[in-house]
């Protein structure tokens, strides 16, 4: 009953538009009472997005099952990858969607509350891992945002596209991107935890040091430069 | 007149509450005709954020007015701190709007939306400085998201603290952080222009050598990296 609705809904959408269809018609296409169609959906927006309240409590749950061995950001951005399998396990659906919300403001002010649920979502999480730490906060919210706006970049390409094209690896792409950034920060030395994408199960995990020079340094600064930092990282012999 | 509006329209937010306020209640109030209302406030949302619009177009204005010289993230957080401006201006109705704001769906709503505009006034600019480079427009959404999340994470803790504090303190060193993040990202290097924030105006601009090195590496492999980076910048004799 809830797939009928949501596909009268969108008949009716498609055909007359989102503005002139009621919550009647929409009823009386699919054949069922008002009560019904409040029973699953709070308003007529939500049929528009029958799907984010089930992703957003999968969501939740993954960041929930969370260990202290996964990389925060990482992390956050695998929980960002399900709402991509979301999406593209109906690309027709998706596209037509996409469509109609950037046609009716109403919806897209909706959406954007949605995606606000979904930061939020990320950042707590990450709020939570980076509790104690300097910027703690600050860097959760900052992360959140940077990977809530690569996913969508990635997503709204891939409808653009009509759907076509490889969805997950262009979100991959760009969650990427977000990782290089963040997972080594300079501002935020990681200390206890690495945050540089964890390596291949056959690589042993390295320390990976970074120097940072002024190209008219002399040379021999920088090589003193490296030896100090990397005698600094050996055990000590006492 | 305006400012009339916003004041008796506040005061009976607060002393009835926002849902239980009429347009009519605050042109009574405030002494004047619905028609001058609406002259100035399409909607009852709009008289809670009256600064919003000035301040976006004086932000749009700030990035139209850039040149090729300003480093870009530099300059699109230096835009984001216009908005703080804004809110500094009048700590205590920024407080009063802000737990107004907290309560009222409708009016997060709202905020989210004007969010959303800042951020693309933000990301438009800097798609355009990024035009033509590798994953140009992702970096642009990602870098305005991140500036967006930055300054509201600061704006919202001196919002908390009652408009106590140094706001704009507290702001510099959220945005110093997506400065340095994205600054000088190693994912996208940067070949045309420095991203690093610009050096004080009694220092020559300077590249810098960035070289990743795993700690188990050789030293003679690293000084070889760093002089072979080197000798790539250096002008070449032909």
């Amino acid at each position: 009953m809830r797939d009928a609705l949501v596909a009268a809904a969108f008949r009716l959408f498609l055909e007359r538009g989102y503005e002139q269809t009621t919550v009647d018609d929409i009823v009386a296409l699919a054949g069922v009472g008002r009560r019904s169609f409040f029973r699953y959906f709070p308003s007529k927006e939500d049929v528009v997005f029958p799907d984010h309240e089930r992703c957003l409590a999968d969501m939740t749950a993954f960041l929930t099952a969370s260990g202290k061995d996964h990389e925060p950001v990482r992390r956050v951005c695998d929980a960002a990858r399900l709402v991509l399998l979301m999406y593209a396990e109906n690309p027709s659906f998706s596209v037509q969607r996409y469509r109609l919300t950037k046609q009716v403001p109403g919806l897209r002010a909706y959406e954007l509350s949605v995606v606000w649920r979904y930061e939020r979502a990320l950042a707590e999480y990450l709020r939570g891992r980076f509790a104690g730490r300097p910027d703690g906060n600050l860097r959760a919210d900052v992360i959140a945002a940077a990977v809530v706006a690569a996913h969508n970049n990635a997503l709204r390409s891939w409808l653009r596209s009509d759907g076509r094209g490889d969805a997950s690896a262009t979100v991959d792409h760009a969650l990427g991107y977000v990782q290089s950034a963040f997972g080594a920060s300079p501002a935020v030395p990681e200390t206890t935890a690495p945050t540089a994408p964890a390596p291949p199960a056959d690589e042993q995990p390295e320390d990976v040091v970074v120097v940072v020079s002024r190209r008219g340094a002399p040379l021999w600064r920088v090589v003193q430069e490296i030896e100090t930092t990397l005698g600094q990282g050996r055990p000590s012999p006492q």
